[in-house]
């Protein structure tokens, strides 16, 4: 019913669903750093944990807790880094 | 790595992960109606869509939205019921 997917050899795994706005996905990283590339905008809400976030031509790390939402563009690769295990909701725009 | 479990033929889907605060779990109900057994105290966040939750006891039945959270006691039955996909964080306490 509900579709899983694994990336890095199940360092991060995900399920997807939807909402009224359309697909999501609900998902947990362990510590690490991870590169992810967009295919549509990625509306990224932390739900557990605290993530660090590169985003695509940028040197900075930005620090996102619960509930803080960061948006990532269409067709580029973004980075992100956590110290323990993180989960999100991503919300396909 | 991380450790799914289906309830209710697929309905629930969770996938199990560990918070600063302890054991958790991240998952994704499909619309319908499911009772729930606790072993723990259960602090429980709406991620996605929108869920209505009946306590032990109680007929009412309260509606909570997206980072919404209610508490339910250990070793009781709850209900919740929902029109669409939806999702949570349950923390155990």
């Amino acid at each position: 019913m509900f579709k899983t997917n694994e990336y890095f050899d199940g360092n991060v795994k995900s399920i997807a669903f939807e909402t009224a706005e359309g697909p999501a996905t609900l998902g947990v990283m362990a510590a690490g750093e991870y590169v992810f590339g967009t295919s549509t905008i990625e509306h990224m809400t932390v739900v557990s944990g605290s993530m660090q976030v590169q985003q695509p031509g940028e040197t900075e790390w930005k620090t996102y807790q619960p509930f803080d939402t960061f948006i990532v563009a269409k067709d580029v690769k973004f980075k992100v880094k956590m110290s323990g295990d993180t989960a999100y909701r991503c919300l396909y725009k």
